[in-house]
């Protein structure tokens, strides 16, 4: 009797609107190719694989393998568990081993990307057959050696919209409430903020100034953009990306406790917005409003791009094509060949080169006032929200699934 | 030369992602009747009538018009003036004569219906023709005489929506981030934070814990519920109403500072969920995030209830009728006659008996359990969030109108 050669699936990190596609683009892919006998994926990232909590995904049925494609966050479960000692790379393979693991496809960011390598490199060095691939995934587009990241265009269009709704009403209040402060994720990384950007379709719309990590805060010239625009038009929205500073290397948001810290010793931040509006009020004088969007950014399936999902199923399948091709310790790219007409093709890159990386937003794509960005990172970004995702509609809300995960 | 009759159209109070289709049905009523000769907006509600700002609604073009119904917050602008002395009742009856205004379509809430009241009042004390008719709008559904008020239906659609989402984040990183904790707006009603119920569409679904204004806060049961559902599901999302208020009568919510309270006296309130973030880590102690949406959930224009756009546009026409009819000194009302098959009907009501009410969630529509709903509020709000208003989407990212109100 043939020796199972099975794939294991596992999703890491912050969960996005267009996780689920790339591991639907794994799975479905993976059902056509002979090469690979069961399709199991991991309960809850790296935990359920150190867990052995292991789940049969062709026994939860096409249809909600397809339903995926319109599910946010991460189906299979998510961790920030941290693998640290060499024990727990060993009980990884002999889990793999126990489960006939042959194919690794790893979804997520850069801490997924850097445990990805160790397993490659551990398979390798203890002669344990294993193709690993890594297919990325952050809201925080901060990945290197990829063009963007899958979840960075649907973030960015939902909260580019969210922006755009919320400025609408700062307007037509701005006798009254006439400072409106939106939050943005994406820790030290200011992709988030900066694609609020694509929301201002003229001088005068919104958001008027966005507060980079990219650049230390300065109070002075910031109240200054904030009168500019309080006597120009009567109203200032301002998008503030959770992870700016102050000169001195504190974040604006800087919080005590025993919680503001992750296993991966990311800071976790928020606040940031409550302290702008705070400031606002007490060195501007006027009343000003915050909002946090926190997680409900990285979720908005209902209003999805398209392209984004697409481009997130597509590395899945090719994920699963480069394995059976025999490739391994690579991470799938997206490559840009054009920006307009956009287009978009994958391509590979050393996990080891991707991992623990962190690609910062281009420095010459934040404008001189360093509020603002230019209409490069504008080119850059209008593809990546384009098209929406047809949503599953039942009885006026999303409709769902949910995988039944029985445990093998 | 005939003497003009002319009709003025205000929006008041906070925004929703209605108020500006209730301004289209009032336009596009008001152009198919000859009783009604020019159609004026007052600048940012009643301010726009004390200073003077008036401009023709006739000069924007159809195309702004019917684009009113896709664009969110209040399009003629709005503001929170309270009318307080006697003069400005004076300035206003003036301004009016002026313009040679005999319609004056009021849309807002409990202040500006109140407004609307003393203006009505005033014009038969003082002898001068006027026909006064309310328009229901607040997202609070706190609007006394009214089944339920437009923009109700359109908020609880879309923060139910960012509940299911963002809960699907919870559930996945529940290894991580077991609680997450959203915050309602609706001041001292809990109509909204009531509304997410509809996310819920089975017993492990999220919300799991609802905190209303119209219960006390009770810690202690509180943990009891939050420990409960860590147990049993791993997870707990919690929804708070912004209006949450400890057994002492004071808020959860409660922020010190110049800004606090409008000029109405409402206390703003904000912080709620941060209060309750604050508590399970200290008391639970396990990891919880927050999300104030904020001003977003009211102007979610690119997901909002179908049912309460037509709504809207309906009562802003036969307030129209109505005038037209004679009719004064009345708001215009929903009145449901069945659940399912939902059918509404518009009615009015007596603008001296809305005036500053208040109406609360009927006290035996709030689960024994005091954190959830019973069926009977489900069947009332089920249908307020039924259809998606077709949005406007260009370049990815939602379209809407501006007027550009140019002053007489």
């Amino acid at each position: 009797m043939k020796t199972q050669r099975n794939c294991l699936i596992a999703q890491s990190g912050g969960p996005t609107a267009v996780i689920n596609a790339s591991a639907c683009g794994v799975i479905q892919e993976a059902m056509g190719h002979n090469e690979i006998d069961e399709i199991y994926a991991a309960n809850n990232g790296i935990l359920g694989v150190l867990n052995g909590e292991i789940f049969d995904l062709r026994a939860e049925g096409p249809h909600a393998i397809e339903g995926l494609r319109t599910t946010p966050s991460a189906a299979l479960g998510s961790c920030r568990h941290k693998v640290g000692t060499s024990e727990e790379y060993d009980t990884i393979l002999d889990v793999f081993q126990r489960f006939h693991v042959r194919f690794f496809f790893y979804i997520g960011g850069n801490d997924s990307q850097d445990t990805a390598n160790k397993v490659d490199q551990r398979a390798r060095q203890d002669g344990y057959e294993l193709l690993t691939i890594g297919i990325p995934k952050t809201i925080d587009n901060d990945l290197a050696c990829t063009d963007h990241c899958p979840g960075y265009g649907s973030v960015i269009k939902y909260l580019a919209t969210m922006t755009m709704e919320a400025a609408r009403d700062t307007e037509a209040l701005r006798t009254a409430d006439p400072v409106n402060i939106i939050e943005a994720m994406g820790r030290n990384a200011g992709w988030i903020a900066a694609g609020t950007a694509l929301a201002k379709r003229d001088e005068d719309e919104a958001p008027h100034i966005i507060l980079l990590p990219e650049r230390d805060f300065d109070g002075n010239a910031f109240k200054a953009r904030v009168d500019h625009f309080l006597s120009s038009l009567g109203w200032c929205v301002i998008v503030v990306s959770e992870g700016v500073k102050h000169p001195d290397g504190s974040y604006l948001a800087q919080q005590a406790g025993e919680f503001s810290q992750d296993s991966f010793g990311h800071r976790q931040l928020g606040g940031a917005a409550m302290y702008i509006k705070d400031l606002v009020e007490r060195e501007v004088k006027v009343k000003a409003r915050f909002a946090v969007p926190s997680t409900i950014q990285r979720n908005g399936v209902h209003f999805a791009s398209l392209t984004d999902s697409n481009e997130a199923y597509l590395l899945g399948q090719r994920a699963v094509q480069a394995a059976c091709e025999g490739t391994s310790g690579k991470m799938m790219t997206l490559e840009r060949t054009c920006d307009d007409p956009y287009r978009c093709d994958t391509g590979l890159a050393a996990l080891a080169e991707v991992a623990n990386g962190e690609k910062l937003l281009p420095d010459e794509w934040i404008g001189g006032d360093g509020f603002s960005l230019t209409q490069e990172f504008l080119r850059y970004a209008r593809p990546l929200i384009q098209g929406e995702l047809p949503a599953i509609i039942e009885g006026g809300l999303p409709q769902f699934v949910r995988l039944k995960k029985k445990l093998i």
